[in-house]
């Protein structure tokens, strides 16, 4: 069929299971070949394209609420939604959303990007419609990977406790992002293979029938018993304790046992755990093979080889450049131990991990544990490095000011991603960072200006022994400098100079220097002699050159890629300020008080009107008056 | 003994289990009488007091590890390492902190005060010691009710797989401060009441020989069948999934239990989770019989009676206006749900509860889920209203930006205990929510100046229908003023001039307000005319108003209860410049960058300079030049 005509889920109804199967194998062809052009989450959407298509047959969206956990994995549900022919701009300014977008589609009725929200998003749903005594079904469906996160775990307790009806797909592909770790993937390893070994339960429920009924204490026990039998053979044993009605494990890429637990789960009172198997990359044999790197999100592709057609880069990318920096490091210090919540692929921790298996600790999505087992090391006079993009480290805010900060450890925090991300947009923007950090007391927050300065940084953060400290670097790859040979430490609170000027000062740091730089050439030109400062130091400040800055009245821009709103700027502005330079003129440049789509990091910066253009043109306005010499 | 004698743990090796039983008493009676006067947290403490003998009897503190998950259950601990004689001054100013303090004594391994970070904590030592190859034991202590927070559960998975030696001590009070809610909950009630039932047991193994070997297969399900034998007899099965050991129940008021299976433990290889099961205020009527309200933490009461010594207060508790107030709109807007985090009793909701019983969700220590819950119920038109403590919002803050703000849903947040708190130290100041939520987009915050103002405030929340709101109040009591009969909305954005005034204006809200009025009022003495504003919205600022001051260059003193790094004072700065107000003199009070230790509020005031004698100070000084007339 032509998956373009799709205008809503309803055509599924009157389909057969062959029909189905079709339906399926045009997704994976569509999917295959689009993304192909535009990149994206291919691995995780071959895996669930009869699994979505079983739910929008089986369930009423968006009267029945489907949400996607992650939200990656919501392609197909996109194109049964009728957005098929929207793909051609996924993930692109001002086209399709990687992630389920309300705006988009009514279908749409969760949005998503972090991990392990729907369950709690799915609770308040049927809070609702239970208070509104509508008749709907809920069904998140979330991930094995997800299903580490806190506050899933949080939810599936208060769930399993309230009894409400819902229906959760577990989508088990033994992924995550990452080979799952922790106990709850042995668990689910378990009911994998573990099958249905229905003679030895009748014997077992014979045997228990034999059982004395010796007062009620012996009955009850042997009622526990057979409830645990259900546990042992059909499996679900840790989801039955925690209340919920187990299902499961099907192969979610069979449309007949697909059907019969859906159907079957609709009739269940209280909570049901539907658990599925699926494939990540099925269909497709390149993603098939290599699930955990490239295949899980991709770029541009050549469809027939699923070779990727990237344009080549040399400079170094700047997860790796950290990491690697910290691997060197660690050969001679001893104390270095890494932790990523998830991300040993993103964070390029592979060279680290092979040389240092004992000291590398991927702990699963689990981001304030992560936090609180570094602070734990730190206690211990280990030096650990927490490797975690900036966008996750706000689930680790709490842990930040109260395990960290406030007990001053030595903690060294990689912020990755930090700045504009792209095509993954607003849920993954690392734009908030400096405004969560800046507050915390005891809080280093530093960020380099390219990756020479970045070695040193990551050598000056783990030479650092006064508290916790923060290097953010950006998404992508450096600029493709000279490296120095050997590790310098640079001086905590210091700024550079890396251009003088007399008319205004440009104050900026990490991906937004080079745009000064060409605004103060530019600048040049029409007769302005413009400073610009590389302020490595979010916090603490370069208050000896601020000092000096503010007292000749020099005009400030402050430039950041992060919010406006108690940013960097702030921090100047608080800064002068607080030293009585109340006549300072200082402009900030920034994130605005919205959140920021998909596209391009430069599309996006010109949205914002963070151009060399707008740079120019506020020096001009800033400097103007007094000091225009052209 | 005397306790005052004691200087380390160690004199308890020698001592047999009657001395023990004698020190116990010893120990209860000590704090019975110095809480009496002092208050604090007596109800947990007398619970732990034999586990904690038993503990520090058993293990070489502080060598060995003990953690104190929350904390507050912490004094016999301190007690027992030589801080009996600092009892007088418990949770005063410069006095023994109320939690676990590293300053305090090298027995103080990990500092808490938020619930469900020691087993994070506890595994990073426990990295630590096995990379440095030393022998030790690490033994969190934690709660029933801790072990729902999210942090906790990811804890216990990561774990249960990495399989370090690990003593958690499960201390099972059946309450965490309210009856813990959740399905945990139900299934440590079950382990509970499960006794061993060894003949049964014993009958199954004896079937079990009996299942022919056919093949691997049942061989491995007969294992299997064999090792969940444990769980449903031992019956530690939910945490035997997750790769502990699980020894208990067992009694937390009996040595002979106590010690066997301690030292049972000691000799496991991997985790070990010791299930305790103790009895909050045990050995104290009074407290044993109200475990959930006062007697949980407490103020000065009568020794013998138990009868609190509390100062009349005819003013409304803050959390009861709101709460109130809220139950009241309730009776007219079926929409509205209350959610609170553990917290029904310290929010005041009982009366919500008893009204609504199926509007109200207790959803236990799990502020992340509790957060995106409300945002679950707000996508279906209702109106939540997520009652939580300024320092526990922290733990939700990336709900609060991902799944709340960004979606711009429409959550009352009713932030209680902003501001100082006082008693409870640094670990529970409400100082850092108005810098994390005002760089939000789609934020309301606001503050109101008495209970009456509240009210109308609160009313505003619920009126509001264009994104999440958010009301902070005080810890503590109104201030007594008149309330109207009806319920009034403010505009949303607008301050209030409390007095006008022509050389300088001070913007402040809440609690700080008397102080600015008080100031006001000495400084006219002086000859300074002083504008006082209440400026309830934090976002957004009554522009209006800010651009009529700065527009004749009035001098601004800013006054929050709260950091200074990006607060309210950062925000009418940023303001200023970014509306090209750069002559602006703008001084700003508040919060400096450090954390607050514990003492009453005002003393805390007085040591940050936040007084009306720094106010007048300062006042001084912005508007001496050009405007005093004296």
């Amino acid at each position: 069929m032509d998956l373009l005509s799709i205008k809503d889920p309803t055509f599924l109804k009157g389909l057969s299971n062959e029909q189905l199967e079709e339906l399926a194998q045009e997704v994976r062809n569509f999917l295959i070949e689009k993304l192909s052009a535009t990149g994206g989450h291919i691995g995780p959407n071959l895996g669930v394209v009869e699994l979505t298509i079983a739910l929008h047959k089986s369930f009423d969206s968006p009267t029945d609420k489907l949400l996607w956990d992650v939200g990656h994995q919501s392609y197909v549900h996109k194109i049964l939604t009728g957005r098929a022919d929207q793909f051609d701009s996924l993930r692109q300014y001002k086209g399709l959303c990687g992630f389920p977008k309300m705006i988009e589609s009514p279908h749409d009725v969760w949005e998503t990007g972090h991990s392990s929200t729907s369950l709690s998003a799915a609770m308040g749903m049927a809070i609702a419609r239970d208070l509104k005594k509508e008749k709907s079904h809920v069904v998140p469906v979330i991930g094995d990977g997800a299903l580490t996160g806190g506050m899933a775990l949080e939810a599936l307790n208060h769930i399993g406790h309230e009894q409400k009806n819902m229906i959760v797909i577990l989508n088990d592909n033994e992924m995550s992002i990452a080979p799952n770790v922790g106990a709850l993937h042995n668990v689910l390893g378990r009911l994998r293979t573990a099958g249905k070994y229905q003679w030895v339960k009748d014997e077992l429920e014979a045997f228990l029938k034999k059982i004395p009924a010796v007062g009620g204490k012996i009955a009850s026990t042997a009622e526990r018993l057979k409830d645990s039998l259900k546990y042992l053979f059909v499996s679900g044993m840790f989801f039955e304790e925690l209340g919920f009605t187990y299902l499961g494990p099907i192969d979610g890429h069979n449309y007949d046992e697909l059907f019969e637990n859906i159907n079957y789960a609709k009739k269940i009172e209280g909570p049901v755990l539907l658990h599925v198997i699926t494939k990540k990359g099925k269909g497709y044999e390149p993603a098939e093979k290599d699930t955990v790197g490239t295949w899980h999100g991709t770029g541009p592709y050549k469809m027939e080889t699923g070779d990727f057609l990237k344009p080549v880069i040399t400079a170094p990318a700047w997860s790796k450049l950290v990491s690697e920096t910290v691997r060197e490091l660690a050969r001679e210090d001893e104390r270095i131990v890494a932790i990523t919540p998830a991300m040993p692929v993103g964070s390029k921790l592979e060279g680290f991990a092979s040389e240092f298996p004992e000291r590398m600790y991927d702990v699963g999505i689990a981001e304030q544990h992560a936090a609180t087992v570094a602070a734990g090391l730190a206690t211990q006079n280990m030096k650990p490095f927490l490797a975690i993009y900036s966008t996750f480290l706000q689930r680790a805010y709490d842990q930040l000011v109260h395990d960290i900060a406030r007990q001053n450890l030595n903690v060294f925090i990689g912020v990755d991603r930090a700045g504009l991300v792209g095509a993954d947009g607003e849920t993954h923007q690392g734009v908030f960072d400096i405004a969560f950090l800046r507050h915390l007391p005891n809080m280093v927050v530093m960020m380099p200006k390219d990756e020479n300065e970045g070695q040193h940084m990551v050598n000056t953060a783990v030479k650092y022994d006064d508290g916790p400290i923060v290097m953010r670097f950006p998404r992508g790859n450096g600029l493709g400098v000279p490296m120095d040979e050997s590790l310098k430490t640079i001086p905590i609170g210091t700024w550079e100079v890396l251009k003088e000027g007399r008319d205004a000062a440009i104050l900026t740091f990490g991906t937004t220097i080079p745009m000064a730089m060409e605004s103060a050439m530019l600048l040049e030109k029409q007769g302005y002699s413009v400073k610009v400062v590389n302020a490595r130091f979010i916090k603490p400040l370069d208050e000896a050159m601020l000092v000096e800055l503010l007292g000749v009245n020099m005009p400030i821009l402050t430039i950041e890629e992060a919010v406006l709103q108690g940013g960097f700027g702030s921090a100047v502005l608080e800064f002068a300020h607080d030293h009585g330079f109340h006549h300072a003129k200082i402009d900030r440049m920034g994130i605005p008080d919205h959140f920021i789509e998909h596209g391009s990091v430069n599309e996006l910066l010109k949205e914002i009107g963070m151009t060399t253009e707008n740079v120019v043109e506020r020096i001009n306005l800033l400097a103007e008056k007094k000091q225009k010499r052209a």
